[in-house]
């Protein structure tokens, strides 16, 4: 059963709003083993969303529209989808009963706007919306089935675990697509492609290299009609790539680096702390993104102002003016500081000169320290890029030398030739 | 002119990826006054990727084909432009020596596997990538311009800057279109919309709503052949919508809440720091992304453990027997004693309970508390959602009370009625 995705919005297309729901909907539909080959954008205007309506009913069994479906003016999916199929607009008095519900339960008078939401394609049923006041419409046309879900992102999300993906498993031809993420860290994608040049394959299963911020996952996707034999035919191509790549990976599937670094530190009975400068919380708000932090996460202390890397984590002055705010030795005193001031058994610093002006060293030299009940130890490294990509780079590069040096395994020396920490 | 966007790669489909590149070149038309109508996404998957690209030919004067041009044997970019406009691929040599360059300049031998860069469609011209090594493609067709960008986000973003951007603007009819964001804070999407019913059109100029975390945009856009034109349609529509919503209208443009509180930080001479617990350095982290920050911003404590809001933010403990952690006499006493270990002139603290698991109060009890040289106030706040939608809203909302507690406004008693701050 193919899947085809719509996304409403003409601030999509100029970028004021970036497109998660595409990814919010493609993740589900992986889970699901649904077939998804096509997916696209279209500003709020009749004529191309009827056009976009129509092509995506004439390549895919399965239509996914979301967005437009808001109280306001400018909100015309109702009406588009009710010109692609046919089928004019019918005002459901039930779901205005339901809309006043609302309202009402919450202490407020609706406002008369919100009556658009109780209308649609006549023949179509209503989803009820569990965090928001617009349903999601399903119009099943015998040979194709189209829905029409809110673009916010929480309520899309809500209606897609509540009633899309369930429906459509239970349609679908339950042909499995099983996807194995293998998350590295320390090599370029080119040097990988290479490494495992005789080993990729394009048929079944197949393999894909996917660069994100200083990580390169690689993606085995096997098809088969039971996840049993989906398994099996994975299976030989993971080992392989296991083998040859060694301790580059060092995550499967959604285990991500703040994830390993979690399951560590309760492994150990270890808490961390954190002590930021130029990423200047980033480190620590990623670390509590995940629920259960507070398990082993004590705080972090974040010295932005000089004044307060020398006055809270105690960081001498004199060292400061010797090496520079940038330079190891202030990175292992904030870490050991931190761990004193926080009381915990692992702190993690950075300092750098993230730019756009460049602060002691130049743009783009970070300095990460561990601090481990064994011992301290820093890096330096030179990363390219803007603001923004420097901090999420050397966050991430944090989280990688937090989890060798927890493992001990930092102490063994340079890292192998090749990988930048 | 009229532009169209095609991102390459299975992993956007499947939600591996979100589509940041979109959202980056899409800005970047809405800036250069360039029509954007449609974007799509499909996978690599060479029958669909020419069909993809001979569908936008069909539609649009230009096609930015971005992804797949990497060096591993899944980007196939190159060859499916090759097939859709039935030019075959060519080698340059020259492109090759500049490659071997490039790498040797790092001191490192190149893998043979990026030699596949230096191919391009045949009457194409390589446009030099200065972030990595795979070069755009640029292909003229006389009525139909062509070009595919490198995916990686960095490397597009400098590609589009550097050449695409000015060379379409130089080629465009010179048709602007200009957008005016006003950024609005405190009231639902529904309400604003009735609120300007009677100002609404869909014409020229048009407008539109649109909600993003906690904050609703609400975006007037004028088309006309003079950025003066379109200034002048634009303006009494602007006026309008600014005397019926007065002080909800609190930003333009890409005038983000960050940026106001750091010029009026500036202004006032004061320095900030931040308390913060549920959040766990988002808040900072949002603050340090500005660049600049280090003009005002001091740092940060991140007073995860109970143990480190007393030992070091100095919060009796009695007081959280007593009142609880998520209460608004310690999110008082965080933003008070950040004043004092970091040196600040303004402190800004969160408390909450941000779920999955209630942590003293309900999930989604959120406390922010602010310290001005004048005085120290909190409020209580109730939200919707899971934990990182917690966060989100409430830093969002954290950096408001922070603006109206630093302008002497929030000490007039409670918000006006409907506003959740």
């Amino acid at each position: 059963m193919i899947v085809e995705v719509i996304a409403v919005g003409t601030e999509l297309l100029y970028g004021h709003t970036v497109n998660t729901n595409a990814a919010a909907i493609g993740s589900r539909l992986a889970d699901g083993g649904l077939e998804h080959q096509h997916s696209s954008v279209v500003g709020d205007h009749t004529g191309r969303m009827v056009a976009a309506i129509r092509l995506a009913m004439s390549r895919a069994d399965v239509v996914i529209i979301t967005g437009g479906l808001g109280p306001t003016q400018d909100d015309i999916t109702r009406e588009a989808l009710a010109e692609a199929t046919g089928r004019p607009l019918v005002f459901s008095e039930d779901y205005a009963d339901r809309l006043r519900r609302w309202w009402a339960s919450r202490g407020r008078e609706m406002p008369d706007s919100n009556l658009r939401q109780a209308e649609h394609p006549k023949g179509s049923d209503l989803l009820e919306n569990p965090k928001g006041t617009a349903p999601a419409i399903r119009l099943d046309l015998g040979d194709r089935l189209i829905y029409a879900v809110p673009g916010v992102p929480p309520e899309l999300e809500a209606l897609l675990d509540l009633h899309l993906i369930p429906d459509l498993t239970e349609r679908a031809d339950k042909r499995v697509v099983l996807n194995r993420i293998l998350r590295t860290y320390g090599e370029s994608e080119s040097r990988l492609g290479e490494a495992l040049a005789d080993i990729y394959s394009d048929g079944n299963p197949s393999m894909a290299f996917l660069a994100t911020a200083a990580e390169i996952k690689i993606r085995l996707t096997a098809k088969a009609d039971s996840t049993d034999k989906a398994e099996k035919l994975v299976a030989p191509m993971e080992a392989a790539v296991r083998e040859r790549l060694g301790d580059l990976v060092f995550g499967t599937d959604d285990e991500t680096i703040e994830q390993i670094v979690m399951d560590l530190a309760l492994a150990k009975g270890w808490t961390i702390g954190t002590a930021e400068s130029a990423t200047g919380g980033m480190l620590a708000s990623r670390i509590t993104a995940t629920p259960g932090a507070s398990a082993f996460f004590a705080g972090s202390v974040v010295a932005y102002d000089e004044r307060v890397k020398v006055e809270v984590l105690g960081v001498p002055g004199s060292m400061i003016v010797e090496h520079g705010v940038v330079s190891e030795p202030v990175a292992m005193a904030m870490a050991d500081g931190a761990a004193s001031v926080l009381g915990c058994d692992v702190a993690i610093s950075v300092t750098g000169s993230a730019g756009p002006d460049p602060q002691d060293k130049p743009v783009g030299t970070m300095v990460i320290a561990v601090h481990t009940p064994e011992r301290t130890m820093a890096r330096t490294v030179s990363l390219p890029g803007d603001r923004e990509r420097v901090r999420a780079y050397t966050t991430t590069g944090a989280l990688h030398l937090a989890r060798r040096a927890m493992l001990g395994e930092w102490w063994q020396g340079s890292p192998p030739s090749g990988r930048w920490l």
